[in-house]
């Protein structure tokens, strides 16, 4: 059985969800009970160890377990943790020689993969902290300004999260650090997530519409943007929600430093050209 | 007595409002039951003309007069069309000799700023429709896509609008035309007033999250974006709806053409800077 805080409920209930079928743990990512490039990735792991469990217990190992692969890769089509997590297991599974090795191997690897990701967060943290740290050291005692965009926090990860891993690491370390989170139409994950989440651990912030972020930059009032990234192409162009693209034309027309902060996982090694993958069928006007 | 539409049921309940007295024009501007640069003004000059009748009946008339026309400007400080609409009514109510002779002229200057307000934006439709016909003789029977921000349709001023003027202008000539319109966080005047609005009018719309704009400019989706102002500088800046900056950005970088339909009614002739002059004082992080 898996353990998810099911995120449709904050941030006015903290709910935890018990996951025990691969079933179950599609409908978790598809219906978006977790979301967050890293959480997406950890979660499909789970559920590849749940599948396998299944199996063992059902007969036709390999079919159920590669037909499982399938199931959760179409839950979030776009999400490469999604795709990276499901090869790592499946090439592991492939390593066991009968059912009981192969679970076991699957238990294993997904929770290799919830580690990696709290430490590959821990780093980013480690990494980001210095950035925060020279421009507090300008600052004279002024908080440091950071803008946000989505949630790429923990909640969309295992732990520190992306974006808000150098935020979480400075405030620790009694840096003076306040955060302008940004709402994030239409799901809000700013206003219901990302606020929660800082609140929780008692960083100041303030959230704004994501229009304002413009006025606010143009007007000195952000030091430092730190995203998350959906899916970043080896050329380094970054998918991520809707909006990041506004808020980076901002900070290059206002000189403000603008980074996105990714785990390894989140690179699709297979696409070059960001925009032209992303050229969206849906953006059609209405007849 | 005047009658308005109450903004604030729409899209849900079309209400007519029925003002009376000064008091409820200084609220119905206050509390926003009508907005938008021009309806502000005529708004306000309708209720110059409240107060000259309540003046007349109760004496001290020019006392009366002017006290109002301080309470009705502090309603909206920033609408530069508040202002001017009072000044004008100022200037006109004094050269009556009788109190009776004032109210007459009270009521005609109200009478011809909303007269003037729908000659204007007859006339931005009648340029900004040139735009529009340039795109589509280029577009080869697609429909010019055109985004717009907040709401400066008819509902803003008393009819036509001043963004919506060239779209409606457009339409009702059988131009094929469809319009991107923002949300516009926080107060939702796209979804709510311009999607009601061109709804109404049966132009073809899709209402976006405002972060989209950049998404859809970027994939070609975007012939041009037409904004209104709340107040214009007489070197050219514009203040309008927070958002606007981002999607000019936005326009630069994608080569969009990029309009700001205004009355002259909206230049502020005393203000030279507007990024200065607008600098916020509550941009200041919470602590």
């Amino acid at each position: 059985m898996v353990q998810l805080i099911d995120q449709r409920f904050l941030p006015h209930q903290f709910v935890i969800e018990e996951v025990r079928t691969l079933e179950q743990m599609a409908t978790a990512i598809r219906d978006m009970h977790v979301r967050g490039a890293g959480l997406i990735g950890v979660s499909a792991g789970y559920g590849m160890y749940l599948a396998a469990l299944e199996a063992a217990e059902r007969g036709s190992f390999d079919e159920r377990v590669s037909s499982a692969a399938t199931q959760l890769k179409a839950t979030r089509p776009t999400a490469v943790n999604l795709s990276w997590a499901l090869a790592r297991q499946l090439e592991t599974i492939a390593r066991g020689n009968t059912a009981d090795e192969k679970v076991t191997l699957a238990r294993r690897t997904a929770e290799q993969i919830a580690d990696d990701d709290v430490e590959h967060c821990r780093m980013i943290g480690h990494h980001g902290l210095k950035l925060i740290q020279s421009i507090a050291s300008k600052n004279a005692g002024r908080p440091v300004n950071v803008l946000t965009h989505c949630n790429a926090g923990w909640l969309a990860f295992v732990d520190h999260g992306s974006a808000t891993a150098p935020i979480y690491a400075a405030h620790d370390s009694g840096l003076p650090v306040h955060v302008w989170v940004s709402e994030t139409r239409p799901r809000n994950q700013g206003s219901k997530l990302t606020a929660w989440e800082l609140g929780e651990h008692g960083v100041p912030h303030t959230v704004i519409a994501d229009s304002a972020a413009g006025h606010l930059m143009q007007h000195g009032n952000v030091d430092l943007i730190i995203v998350g990234s959906d899916r970043t192409t080896y050329t380094g162009d970054v998918a991520n929600k809707i909006g990041t693209y506004l808020k980076a034309l901002a900070a290059k027309a206002n000189d403000i430093p603008f980074y996105v902060a990714l785990p390894s996982s989140s690179i699709d090694w297979k696409m070059r050209d960001g925009v032209n993958k992303f050229r969206s069928s849906n953006a059609t006007p209405r007849k």
